[in-house]
């Protein structure tokens, strides 16, 4: 009861602030000594902070308001993927307090080298959060791939399966979770992206294709927390093989590695600016994987009827070329979901990543209190 | 909190009944001087009926058990489909009490005409009821396109668009419903089905191919509540048009009139016979369904994660020859949901119809009460 108060407590302040506590007391129901005895135990773990309010004519002596402690706690975000490292750390407010992205190639390399380096990211990214006086609350861990919070249960597309995940991080109030790289990007889309409604489809364009749904500001999951698997909708069923063991699937016509090799090139950087150089085998790559992946998408839309649907990953960086070809595509299977483009991009999935540890301190501030005593 | 509290009585009587007045206050937290209130509105509205313990050696005299009265409260189901019209009565233990079906070509036909011959069911059915001493407290009717509670949006294997529907049938506790009939399929199959998990997708076969989906035993319905068309997801992007405005839909491909085309047979009916003759041109056009079939499904079970998926419809009367070319598909693809064969075939809507007005009595008991007073 009293965990579940100050939860109550943290999410109004979390809401509403800067409140007074007064205010506090109407918003959640609870008394005001209950309130006072809340927000004593969250200003002191450093959760909550208190301050004057402006002066104002039509008060007397200025109250105190209570506002959720920015500085405070935060969250550890971690990213592996097919072709990049990267560690970033967000504060209680959301704001991004450190970021490192390594591009680097990560399949045919051992699980455990490839996790050794991105140990070497997240110390940095500690040591980084402990300079601005920050709490780190927990880590989560992104991956592609199936897991089962303490495992790499498989992910193809760079080989691995069955692979234990154990960091030697700070001990933390959370410690370390792992989940799927599409669910997060549509939970970081959820929570940081613009304007982003409640029930929506996050594509993770990489060398393979996820789908984070959200619905009604959730994470559907599936029977088995294996929902989402855009990228094995089945676009061509007599098409080349995929690493699923299925055929013509999305990604494998669509991912980055099947618009590389359409546009003979070797790396998404020089992808980009040969689609800005007009180079025109690019282009035409880029708008035939946009035609693939809208096809997928009226699919989708139908099945699911989301209000939106998010190109996000490498699909938000190649979106002056590919978003066309998605939208007409779209149109031409009398699908009219509402087409966005993430403005998280690449990033996306790293920050759900932190944004997941900040919001746990949000739905479950007992256990940092615990913590921190 | 009086009506819900009556739900919550009508709720344990109706999952652990028969039960005792005692064992009622302990299920429901509830004192037995409010459990006595609620109880004797429940046997005066005929929702609840008393019967005698069994006798038993351990107890003294029999006490008092409290049932659902199977024989009162029933609801009545209606459909409308592109090629048959149906009127079922299930009682509020889940009995079918009647049971009428019209085959009827109906495209073409004025709307107002065949929900006239609709209308001569229903009075048929609400007569039958009325010999068997049932009150129907509703009617629920299901249709093959969107609707919007009271009108038929669109149904577009009708050709029909923006019908209102109001039946001259005699009041009731909850009226006229109207809702999708793939989804009140997949609620027949929920609650009337065998061994029918929590988290699955039924697909409705017929002229049109439709999915309900179920997650964590409710329906899932999307933002707008279009969610499930099934017959939209695109198998062949440059393939034929479709009745939605897209191209290459399943049910453009799949569905009965692609079947029974390609088998060259006039009706379901002949089909179900030429392919127990073992018709070679009849069971290849089956098993081609079976096989597009298949892959859609396996796009679906990449994105959604059900346990299961249920052929319902006239795929479960093709079961035989059609299931095997769809989990053939299934596992060329990869994809292992269980494949499980509906047990209420065609009739699966007009009883997810049915069963929809008598789960509304449970949710809802005050309504019904009230409407006896």
């Amino acid at each position: 009861m009293r965990a579940s108060n100050l939860a109550l407590v943290l999410r109004a302040i979390a809401e509403a602030g800067p409140i007074t506590r007064a205010q506090l007391a109407t918003a959640t129901g609870l008394t005001k000594s209950s309130i006072s005895g809340q927000v004593t135990d969250l200003v002191a773990a450093g959760l909550v902070e208190e301050t004057d309010a402006p002066p104002s004519r039509d008060r007397g002596r200025p109250g105190t308001m209570l506002s959720l402690h920015r500085q405070g706690a935060a969250g550890l975000g971690l990213e592996v993927n097919v072709d990049y490292l990267a560690a970033l750390v967000v504060d209680l407010g959301g704001t991004v307090r450190y970021r490192h992205v390594v591009t680097r190639d990560n399949r045919g390399r051992p699980a455990a080298e490839v996790l050794a380096e991105l140990v070497r990211l997240a110390e940095a990214a500690v040591a980084a959060a402990a300079e601005q006086d920050l709490v780190l609350a927990g880590a989560c861990l992104a991956v592609p791939g199936a897991t089962d919070g303490s495992t790499i249960v498989r992910a193809p597309n760079l080989d691995w399966a069955a692979v234990p995940v154990e960091l030697p991080l700070p001990a933390t109030a959370y410690g370390l979770s792992i989940e799927n790289e599409a669910n997060l990007a549509a939970l970081g889309e959820l929570w940081f992206g613009t304007a982003t409604p409640r029930d929506f489809v996050h594509v993770s364009g990489e060398i393979g294709i996820g789908a984070g749904i959200v619905v009604g500001g959730e994470l559907f999951r599936g029977a088995h927390a294996r929902a989402g698997e855009l990228g094995h909708v089945i676009l061509d069923p007599d098409g080349p093989s995929c690493s699923c063991g299925g055929r013509g699937c999305l990604e494998r016509l669509a991912g980055l590695d099947a618009i590389l090799l359409a546009a003979g090139v070797a790396s998404r950087v020089e992808l980009e600016q040969r689609c800005e150089a007009g180079d025109l085998r690019a282009l035409d790559a880029v708008a035939e994987a946009g035609r693939l992946v809208g096809v997928a998408l009226a699919s989708v839309t139908n099945l699911l009827d989301p209000d939106a649907v998010v190109l996000g990953g490498v699909f938000a960086a190649l979106a002056p070329w590919l978003q066309p070809a998605v939208a007409e595509s779209l149109a031409a299977h009398a699908a009219k979901p509402e087409l966005l483009v993430s403005s998280l991009g690449p990033d996306a999935a790293v920050r759900g990543a932190a944004g997941a540890v900040v919001q746990r301190v949000i739905d479950d501030p007992a256990t940092y209190v615990g913590s921190r005593d």
